[in-house]
Protein backbone atom coordinates (compact mmCIF):
# COMPACT_ATOMS: atom_id res chain seq x y z
CA UNK A 1 0.00 0.00 0.00
CA UNK A 2 1.25 3.33 -0.83
CA UNK A 3 0.86 5.37 2.34
CA UNK A 4 1.37 9.11 1.74
CA UNK A 5 1.75 9.77 5.15
CA UNK A 6 5.26 11.45 4.28
CA UNK A 7 6.09 14.69 6.50
CA UNK A 8 6.53 17.14 4.23
CA UNK A 9 2.50 16.50 2.86
CA UNK A 10 0.23 18.47 5.13
CA UNK A 11 -4.10 18.67 5.18
CA UNK A 12 -5.16 22.53 3.69
CA UNK A 13 -5.95 24.61 6.26
CA UNK A 14 -9.32 26.51 6.24
CA UNK A 15 -11.87 28.26 8.97
CA UNK A 16 -13.27 24.49 8.82
CA UNK A 17 -9.94 23.40 10.56
CA UNK A 18 -7.39 25.96 11.60
CA UNK A 19 -7.11 25.88 15.57
CA UNK A 20 -7.92 28.39 17.25
CA UNK A 21 -7.30 27.95 20.64
CA UNK A 22 -3.94 26.89 21.80
CA UNK A 23 -2.82 26.95 18.53
CA UNK A 24 0.83 26.68 19.23
CA UNK A 25 -0.60 22.75 20.57
CA UNK A 26 -1.59 22.35 16.15
CA UNK A 27 -0.27 20.53 13.78
CA UNK A 28 -1.77 19.95 9.97
CA UNK A 29 1.02 17.17 8.66
CA UNK A 30 -0.02 13.75 7.48
CA UNK A 31 2.10 12.24 9.64
CA UNK A 32 1.21 13.94 13.03
CA UNK A 33 -3.01 13.01 11.97
CA UNK A 34 -2.34 9.89 10.80
CA UNK A 35 -0.53 9.03 14.18
CA UNK A 36 -2.76 9.64 16.24
CA UNK A 37 -5.63 8.18 13.99
CA UNK A 38 -3.66 5.07 13.41
CA UNK A 39 -3.00 4.73 17.58
CA UNK A 40 -6.36 4.05 18.06
CA UNK A 41 -9.26 1.77 17.52
CA UNK A 42 -12.26 4.23 18.19
CA UNK A 43 -13.38 7.28 16.61
CA UNK A 44 -16.47 9.57 17.32
CA UNK A 45 -18.29 10.97 14.57
CA UNK A 46 -20.48 14.04 14.27
CA UNK A 47 -23.00 14.36 11.78
CA UNK A 48 -26.54 15.83 11.74
CA UNK A 49 -29.83 13.68 11.33
CA UNK A 50 -32.89 15.77 11.03
CA UNK A 51 -30.94 18.77 12.09
CA UNK A 52 -30.27 17.00 15.41
CA UNK A 53 -26.23 16.94 15.60
CA UNK A 54 -25.08 12.91 16.58
CA UNK A 55 -21.57 12.24 18.33
CA UNK A 56 -21.25 8.20 17.61
CA UNK A 57 -18.40 5.99 18.98
CA UNK A 58 -17.34 3.14 16.40
CA UNK A 59 -14.52 1.19 15.05
CA UNK A 60 -12.57 3.44 12.56
CA UNK A 61 -9.68 2.64 10.12
CA UNK A 62 -7.52 4.52 7.59
CA UNK A 63 -6.03 4.59 4.06
CA UNK A 64 -3.77 6.56 3.00
CA UNK A 65 -6.10 9.83 3.40
CA UNK A 66 -9.38 7.64 3.37
CA UNK A 67 -10.83 6.47 6.78
CA UNK A 68 -13.45 4.17 6.53
CA UNK A 69 -15.77 2.91 9.22
CA UNK A 70 -18.61 0.15 8.80
CA UNK A 71 -21.72 -1.11 10.29
CA UNK A 72 -24.89 -2.74 9.47
CA UNK A 73 -26.54 -2.04 6.91
CA UNK A 74 -29.71 -1.16 8.94
CA UNK A 75 -27.36 1.39 10.94
CA UNK A 76 -29.60 4.65 10.84
CA UNK A 77 -26.22 6.22 10.98
CA UNK A 78 -24.77 4.46 7.95
CA UNK A 79 -28.18 5.02 6.06
CA UNK A 80 -27.92 8.81 6.58
CA UNK A 81 -24.16 8.51 5.24
CA UNK A 82 -25.08 6.41 2.15
CA UNK A 83 -25.85 9.23 0.40
CA UNK A 84 -22.78 11.79 0.95
CA UNK A 85 -23.26 13.39 4.37
CA UNK A 86 -20.66 15.98 6.11
CA UNK A 87 -18.90 14.87 8.65
CA UNK A 88 -16.42 15.73 11.68
CA UNK A 89 -14.04 12.10 12.93
CA UNK A 90 -12.25 12.74 15.57
CA UNK A 91 -9.92 10.90 17.43
CA UNK A 92 -8.84 11.50 20.99
CA UNK A 93 -6.17 9.12 23.17
CA UNK A 94 -6.01 10.71 27.18
CA UNK A 95 -2.04 10.44 28.11
CA UNK A 96 -2.51 12.50 31.54
CA UNK A 97 -4.08 14.21 34.02
CA UNK A 98 -2.51 17.67 35.15
CA UNK A 99 -2.54 18.76 38.34
CA UNK A 100 -2.21 22.32 39.24
CA UNK A 101 -1.92 24.62 42.00
CA UNK A 102 -5.04 26.77 40.99
CA UNK A 103 -7.88 25.28 39.45
CA UNK A 104 -7.01 27.06 36.45
CA UNK A 105 -4.51 25.79 35.64
CA UNK A 106 -6.01 21.79 36.17
CA UNK A 107 -5.55 20.71 32.60
CA UNK A 108 -4.80 17.35 30.33
CA UNK A 109 -2.37 15.56 28.41
CA UNK A 110 -3.93 14.15 25.13
CA UNK A 111 -3.36 13.75 21.41
CA UNK A 112 -6.78 14.21 19.42
CA UNK A 113 -6.85 14.11 15.45
CA UNK A 114 -10.33 16.65 14.00
CA UNK A 115 -10.72 15.35 10.39
CA UNK A 116 -13.53 16.70 7.84
CA UNK A 117 -14.79 15.44 5.03
CA UNK A 118 -17.99 14.03 3.51
CA UNK A 119 -18.91 10.40 4.38
CA UNK A 120 -20.13 8.12 1.35
CA UNK A 121 -21.83 4.15 0.79
CA UNK A 122 -18.88 2.59 -0.72
CA UNK A 123 -21.28 0.23 -3.09
CA UNK A 124 -18.64 -1.28 -5.61
CA UNK A 125 -18.39 -4.58 -4.52
CA UNK A 126 -14.90 -4.92 -4.69
CA UNK A 127 -13.87 -1.52 -2.61
CA UNK A 128 -16.23 -2.76 -0.15
CA UNK A 129 -14.15 -6.28 0.07
CA UNK A 130 -11.24 -4.81 0.08
CA UNK A 131 -12.19 -2.32 2.37
CA UNK A 132 -13.33 -5.32 4.83
CA UNK A 133 -10.48 -6.93 4.00
CA UNK A 134 -8.63 -3.88 5.21
CA UNK A 135 -10.42 -3.41 8.37
CA UNK A 136 -9.27 -6.64 9.69
CA UNK A 137 -5.80 -6.61 8.59
CA UNK A 138 -5.00 -3.05 9.78
CA UNK A 139 -5.67 -4.68 13.65
CA UNK A 140 -4.70 -8.09 12.84
CA UNK A 141 -1.90 -8.17 10.09
CA UNK A 142 -1.98 -12.13 8.23
CA UNK A 143 -5.12 -12.39 10.40
CA UNK A 144 -7.77 -12.78 7.33
CA UNK A 145 -6.54 -15.80 5.39
CA UNK A 146 -7.07 -17.30 8.46
CA UNK A 147 -10.87 -17.13 9.17
CA UNK A 148 -13.95 -18.19 7.26
CA UNK A 149 -14.03 -16.34 4.01
CA UNK A 150 -16.43 -13.23 3.77
CA UNK A 151 -20.18 -14.89 2.78
CA UNK A 152 -22.69 -12.86 0.51
CA UNK A 153 -24.97 -12.71 3.63
CA UNK A 154 -22.19 -10.85 5.50
CA UNK A 155 -21.85 -8.64 2.41
CA UNK A 156 -25.59 -8.14 2.50
CA UNK A 157 -25.44 -7.37 6.19
CA UNK A 158 -22.66 -4.60 6.52
CA UNK A 159 -22.18 -1.50 5.57
CA UNK A 160 -18.52 0.15 5.08
CA UNK A 161 -18.48 4.12 4.59
CA UNK A 162 -15.63 5.85 3.29
CA UNK A 163 -14.51 9.57 3.66
CA UNK A 164 -11.62 11.31 2.39
CA UNK A 165 -10.56 13.41 4.42
CA UNK A 166 -10.73 16.98 3.39
CA UNK A 167 -9.16 19.15 5.81
CA UNK A 168 -7.94 17.79 9.51
CA UNK A 169 -5.94 18.99 13.16
CA UNK A 170 -4.34 17.57 15.28
CA UNK A 171 -3.48 19.13 18.69
CA UNK A 172 -1.62 17.74 21.26
CA UNK A 173 -0.19 18.64 25.07
CA UNK A 174 2.31 16.58 26.56
CA UNK A 175 4.12 18.15 29.06
CA UNK A 176 3.96 18.91 33.18
CA UNK A 177 1.77 21.28 34.80
CA UNK A 178 2.15 25.10 34.09
CA UNK A 179 1.49 27.23 37.22
CA UNK A 180 1.67 30.85 36.94
CA UNK A 181 5.37 32.21 38.76
CA UNK A 182 3.43 33.80 42.00
CA UNK A 183 1.65 30.26 42.57
CA UNK A 184 4.88 28.49 43.32
CA UNK A 185 4.92 28.48 47.06
CA UNK A 186 0.92 26.97 47.32
CA UNK A 187 1.88 23.65 48.93
CA UNK A 188 -0.01 21.45 47.12
CA UNK A 189 1.35 18.62 44.63
CA UNK A 190 1.33 19.25 41.59
CA UNK A 191 2.55 17.46 38.22
CA UNK A 192 1.32 15.32 35.72
CA UNK A 193 -1.10 11.87 36.55
CA UNK A 194 -0.08 9.45 33.42
CA UNK A 195 -2.41 7.27 32.13
CA UNK A 196 -2.34 4.67 28.99
CA UNK A 197 -4.66 1.81 27.84
CA UNK A 198 -3.67 -1.55 28.49
CA UNK A 199 -3.75 -5.08 26.90
CA UNK A 200 -4.94 -7.66 29.89
CA UNK A 201 -4.44 -11.55 29.96
CA UNK A 202 -6.08 -12.62 26.66
CA UNK A 203 -9.60 -14.67 27.39
CA UNK A 204 -9.99 -17.51 25.12
CA UNK A 205 -12.76 -18.43 23.70
CA UNK A 206 -13.66 -22.00 25.28
CA UNK A 207 -14.03 -23.92 21.62
CA UNK A 208 -10.35 -22.57 20.95
CA UNK A 209 -8.28 -26.13 19.74
CA UNK A 210 -5.22 -26.68 21.60
CA UNK A 211 -3.09 -25.36 18.45
CA UNK A 212 -5.24 -22.43 17.93
CA UNK A 213 -4.00 -20.09 15.02
CA UNK A 214 -2.83 -17.02 16.68
CA UNK A 215 -2.92 -15.03 13.95
CA UNK A 216 -2.29 -11.50 13.64
CA UNK A 217 -2.20 -11.17 17.57
CA UNK A 218 1.97 -10.38 17.97
CA UNK A 219 0.91 -7.14 18.29
CA UNK A 220 -1.38 -7.15 21.58
CA UNK A 221 0.92 -9.40 24.11
CA UNK A 222 -0.27 -8.42 27.73
CA UNK A 223 1.01 -5.40 29.51
CA UNK A 224 1.26 -4.08 26.08
CA UNK A 225 0.14 -0.32 25.84
CA UNK A 226 -2.62 -0.53 22.81
CA UNK A 227 -1.44 2.98 21.51
CA UNK A 228 1.37 1.32 20.29
CA UNK A 229 0.47 -1.71 19.66
CA UNK A 230 -2.28 -0.47 17.18
CA UNK A 231 0.04 1.79 15.42
CA UNK A 232 2.19 -0.85 15.14
CA UNK A 233 -0.36 -3.02 13.83
CA UNK A 234 -1.23 -0.43 10.94
CA UNK A 235 2.79 -0.25 10.13
CA UNK A 236 3.01 -3.78 10.03
CA UNK A 237 0.02 -4.17 7.55
CA UNK A 238 1.56 -1.30 5.61
CA UNK A 239 4.72 -3.00 5.17
CA UNK A 240 3.10 -6.77 4.63
CA UNK A 241 1.46 -4.88 2.06
CA UNK A 242 4.16 -3.21 0.24
CA UNK A 243 6.39 -6.53 0.11
CA UNK B 1 -25.46 16.59 46.82
CA UNK B 2 -28.67 14.87 45.89
CA UNK B 3 -27.72 12.04 43.59
CA UNK B 4 -30.44 11.27 41.35
CA UNK B 5 -28.95 8.16 40.03
CA UNK B 6 -31.71 5.76 41.63
CA UNK B 7 -31.93 2.99 39.21
CA UNK B 8 -35.63 3.44 39.43
CA UNK B 9 -35.30 6.40 37.19
CA UNK B 10 -34.97 6.48 33.45
CA UNK B 11 -34.24 9.11 30.78
CA UNK B 12 -37.27 9.22 28.32
CA UNK B 13 -37.40 7.35 25.28
CA UNK B 14 -37.54 8.96 22.04
CA UNK B 15 -36.87 8.35 18.29
CA UNK B 16 -33.82 10.64 18.87
CA UNK B 17 -32.58 8.36 21.49
CA UNK B 18 -33.99 5.12 21.13
CA UNK B 19 -31.01 2.06 20.23
CA UNK B 20 -31.86 0.84 16.95
CA UNK B 21 -29.07 -1.74 16.69
CA UNK B 22 -28.51 -4.30 18.97
CA UNK B 23 -30.69 -2.59 21.26
CA UNK B 24 -30.56 -5.89 23.70
CA UNK B 25 -27.16 -3.97 24.39
CA UNK B 26 -28.99 -0.95 25.51
CA UNK B 27 -30.27 0.96 28.82
CA UNK B 28 -32.10 4.25 29.46
CA UNK B 29 -31.65 3.87 33.30
CA UNK B 30 -30.02 6.81 35.30
CA UNK B 31 -27.49 4.52 37.14
CA UNK B 32 -26.46 2.97 33.92
CA UNK B 33 -26.24 6.18 31.82
CA UNK B 34 -24.33 7.62 34.87
CA UNK B 35 -21.87 5.15 35.48
CA UNK B 36 -20.52 5.61 31.84
CA UNK B 37 -20.40 9.38 32.20
CA UNK B 38 -19.03 9.39 35.96
CA UNK B 39 -16.11 6.35 35.07
CA UNK B 40 -14.83 9.25 32.23
CA UNK B 41 -13.00 12.07 32.11
CA UNK B 42 -12.86 12.62 28.52
CA UNK B 43 -16.57 13.36 26.72
CA UNK B 44 -16.72 13.92 22.85
CA UNK B 45 -19.33 16.55 21.67
CA UNK B 46 -20.97 16.24 18.68
CA UNK B 47 -22.57 20.17 17.54
CA UNK B 48 -23.35 22.21 14.04
CA UNK B 49 -21.25 25.37 13.78
CA UNK B 50 -22.58 27.25 10.34
CA UNK B 51 -24.32 24.24 9.32
CA UNK B 52 -20.64 22.34 9.80
CA UNK B 53 -21.05 19.09 12.17
CA UNK B 54 -18.15 19.54 15.03
CA UNK B 55 -16.95 16.54 16.93
CA UNK B 56 -15.05 18.19 19.89
CA UNK B 57 -13.10 16.08 22.93
CA UNK B 58 -13.11 17.78 26.48
CA UNK B 59 -13.34 17.34 30.14
CA UNK B 60 -16.94 16.69 31.36
CA UNK B 61 -18.30 16.80 34.81
CA UNK B 62 -21.32 15.54 35.90
CA UNK B 63 -24.43 16.96 38.68
CA UNK B 64 -27.18 15.14 39.07
CA UNK B 65 -29.18 14.95 35.38
CA UNK B 66 -26.92 18.20 34.55
CA UNK B 67 -23.96 17.61 32.16
CA UNK B 68 -20.65 20.73 32.41
CA UNK B 69 -17.62 21.02 30.34
CA UNK B 70 -15.61 24.36 30.66
CA UNK B 71 -12.87 26.03 28.37
CA UNK B 72 -11.74 29.33 26.89
CA UNK B 73 -14.01 32.21 26.55
CA UNK B 74 -12.65 32.63 23.39
CA UNK B 75 -13.64 29.04 22.49
CA UNK B 76 -15.20 28.67 19.29
CA UNK B 77 -17.01 25.73 20.75
CA UNK B 78 -18.48 27.55 23.26
CA UNK B 79 -19.02 30.71 22.10
CA UNK B 80 -21.37 29.04 19.52
CA UNK B 81 -23.08 26.74 22.61
CA UNK B 82 -23.79 30.47 24.81
CA UNK B 83 -26.96 31.02 23.60
CA UNK B 84 -28.95 27.34 23.55
CA UNK B 85 -27.23 24.80 20.85
CA UNK B 86 -28.23 21.22 20.42
CA UNK B 87 -25.72 18.72 21.21
CA UNK B 88 -24.94 15.32 21.56
CA UNK B 89 -22.83 14.17 24.37
CA UNK B 90 -21.02 10.62 24.22
CA UNK B 91 -18.46 8.86 26.62
CA UNK B 92 -16.95 5.63 25.39
CA UNK B 93 -14.85 3.18 26.92
CA UNK B 94 -13.50 0.26 24.71
CA UNK B 95 -12.81 -2.29 27.21
CA UNK B 96 -11.44 -5.17 24.64
CA UNK B 97 -11.00 -6.15 21.35
CA UNK B 98 -13.31 -9.42 20.10
CA UNK B 99 -11.35 -12.00 17.60
CA UNK B 100 -13.64 -14.22 16.19
CA UNK B 101 -13.63 -16.68 13.49
CA UNK B 102 -15.31 -14.58 11.12
CA UNK B 103 -14.28 -10.88 10.31
CA UNK B 104 -17.97 -9.90 10.14
CA UNK B 105 -17.97 -11.86 13.71
CA UNK B 106 -15.26 -9.41 15.05
CA UNK B 107 -16.18 -6.99 17.55
CA UNK B 108 -15.34 -4.78 20.26
CA UNK B 109 -16.45 -4.61 23.96
CA UNK B 110 -17.23 -1.22 25.05
CA UNK B 111 -19.71 1.39 27.21
CA UNK B 112 -20.82 4.03 25.63
CA UNK B 113 -23.32 6.66 26.91
CA UNK B 114 -25.28 9.69 24.03
CA UNK B 115 -26.69 12.08 25.88
CA UNK B 116 -28.70 14.90 24.00
CA UNK B 117 -29.89 18.16 25.37
CA UNK B 118 -28.74 22.06 24.80
CA UNK B 119 -25.59 23.81 25.97
CA UNK B 120 -25.92 27.21 27.01
CA UNK B 121 -23.08 28.82 28.99
CA UNK B 122 -23.52 29.63 32.91
CA UNK B 123 -23.62 33.51 32.82
CA UNK B 124 -24.53 33.30 36.93
CA UNK B 125 -21.54 34.28 38.53
CA UNK B 126 -22.59 32.01 41.72
CA UNK B 127 -23.85 29.31 39.27
CA UNK B 128 -20.13 29.46 37.56
CA UNK B 129 -18.21 29.09 40.26
CA UNK B 130 -20.16 26.23 41.82
CA UNK B 131 -19.82 24.46 38.89
CA UNK B 132 -15.80 25.29 38.75
CA UNK B 133 -15.63 23.80 42.20
CA UNK B 134 -16.91 21.22 41.18
CA UNK B 135 -15.00 20.43 38.38
CA UNK B 136 -11.92 20.15 40.65
CA UNK B 137 -13.82 18.38 43.66
CA UNK B 138 -15.36 15.80 41.18
CA UNK B 139 -11.79 14.69 39.96
CA UNK B 140 -10.01 15.41 42.91
CA UNK B 141 -12.36 15.40 46.17
CA UNK B 142 -11.07 17.78 49.01
CA UNK B 143 -8.40 19.45 46.68
CA UNK B 144 -10.01 22.78 45.48
CA UNK B 145 -9.68 24.19 49.54
CA UNK B 146 -5.75 23.69 48.92
CA UNK B 147 -5.94 25.51 45.83
CA UNK B 148 -4.76 29.07 45.33
CA UNK B 149 -8.29 30.86 45.02
CA UNK B 150 -10.23 31.36 41.90
CA UNK B 151 -9.26 34.82 40.68
CA UNK B 152 -11.36 36.96 38.65
CA UNK B 153 -9.09 36.63 35.84
CA UNK B 154 -9.75 32.84 36.22
CA UNK B 155 -13.28 33.81 35.86
CA UNK B 156 -13.38 35.91 33.01
CA UNK B 157 -10.86 33.51 31.08
CA UNK B 158 -13.04 30.70 31.61
CA UNK B 159 -16.82 29.70 30.30
CA UNK B 160 -18.27 27.11 31.46
CA UNK B 161 -21.31 25.54 29.91
CA UNK B 162 -23.86 23.58 31.25
CA UNK B 163 -26.55 20.83 29.82
CA UNK B 164 -30.22 19.27 31.02
CA UNK B 165 -29.75 15.78 29.48
CA UNK B 166 -33.22 15.39 28.12
CA UNK B 167 -33.09 12.18 27.05
CA UNK B 168 -29.81 9.05 26.88
CA UNK B 169 -28.47 6.22 25.96
CA UNK B 170 -26.33 3.49 27.41
CA UNK B 171 -25.03 0.59 25.70
CA UNK B 172 -22.67 -1.66 26.28
CA UNK B 173 -20.94 -4.76 24.87
CA UNK B 174 -19.15 -6.81 27.56
CA UNK B 175 -19.09 -10.98 26.83
CA UNK B 176 -16.89 -12.52 25.02
CA UNK B 177 -17.11 -13.73 20.89
CA UNK B 178 -19.95 -15.08 19.36
CA UNK B 179 -18.90 -17.22 16.12
CA UNK B 180 -21.83 -19.16 14.20
CA UNK B 181 -22.12 -22.51 15.18
CA UNK B 182 -20.77 -23.77 11.75
CA UNK B 183 -17.35 -21.51 12.35
CA UNK B 184 -16.53 -23.23 15.12
CA UNK B 185 -13.99 -25.41 14.00
CA UNK B 186 -12.13 -23.41 12.37
CA UNK B 187 -8.35 -23.36 13.73
CA UNK B 188 -8.20 -19.97 14.62
CA UNK B 189 -7.37 -18.34 17.86
CA UNK B 190 -10.90 -16.50 19.06
CA UNK B 191 -11.20 -14.58 21.87
CA UNK B 192 -11.24 -10.91 23.79
CA UNK B 193 -8.21 -9.13 24.56
CA UNK B 194 -9.35 -6.58 27.41
CA UNK B 195 -8.18 -3.49 27.31
CA UNK B 196 -8.14 -0.63 30.24
CA UNK B 197 -6.89 2.70 30.85
CA UNK B 198 -4.21 2.47 33.60
CA UNK B 199 -3.07 5.49 35.89
CA UNK B 200 1.20 5.64 35.51
CA UNK B 201 3.62 6.85 38.26
CA UNK B 202 2.98 10.15 39.26
CA UNK B 203 5.41 12.79 37.53
CA UNK B 204 5.90 15.40 40.62
CA UNK B 205 6.26 19.43 39.65
CA UNK B 206 10.09 20.32 40.05
CA UNK B 207 8.48 23.00 42.51
CA UNK B 208 6.80 20.77 44.79
CA UNK B 209 7.76 20.83 48.36
CA UNK B 210 8.95 17.88 50.35
CA UNK B 211 5.63 18.06 52.05
CA UNK B 212 3.42 19.06 49.51
CA UNK B 213 -0.63 18.13 50.19
CA UNK B 214 -1.52 15.58 47.76
CA UNK B 215 -5.09 16.58 47.99
CA UNK B 216 -7.86 14.57 45.99
CA UNK B 217 -5.13 12.32 44.63
CA UNK B 218 -6.50 9.17 46.68
CA UNK B 219 -8.32 8.07 43.96
CA UNK B 220 -5.68 7.23 41.23
CA UNK B 221 -2.32 5.74 43.31
CA UNK B 222 0.07 3.58 40.22
CA UNK B 223 -1.31 0.62 38.44
CA UNK B 224 -5.25 1.39 39.13
CA UNK B 225 -8.08 1.43 36.46
CA UNK B 226 -8.30 4.75 35.50
CA UNK B 227 -12.37 3.92 34.98
CA UNK B 228 -12.47 2.86 38.41
CA UNK B 229 -10.67 5.76 40.28
CA UNK B 230 -12.65 8.25 38.82
CA UNK B 231 -15.90 6.46 39.16
CA UNK B 232 -14.65 6.30 43.13
CA UNK B 233 -13.84 10.03 43.24
CA UNK B 234 -16.93 11.21 41.52
CA UNK B 235 -18.74 9.09 44.70
CA UNK B 236 -15.99 10.47 47.51
CA UNK B 237 -16.93 13.98 46.11
CA UNK B 238 -21.07 13.05 46.53
CA UNK B 239 -20.60 11.63 50.11
CA UNK B 240 -18.37 14.45 50.98
CA UNK B 241 -20.97 16.97 49.80
CA UNK B 242 -23.99 14.74 51.47
CA UNK B 243 -22.01 15.17 54.84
Amino acid sequence: MHDDSAPTQAYPVSARNRVRRMHERARYDHAAVHAILDAAMICHIGYVIDGQPCCTPTTHWRQGTRLYWHGSSASRMLRAQAAGLPVCVTVTHLDGLVLARSGFNHSANYRSAMCFGTARLIEDPVEKRTALHAMIERFYPGRDARLRPVSAQDLKATSVVGMQIEEASAKVRAKGNVDEPEDLQVPVWAGVLPVSMVVGDAQPCPHNGEHADRAGMAAYPPGTRLDEALARAAQDWQDGDRR
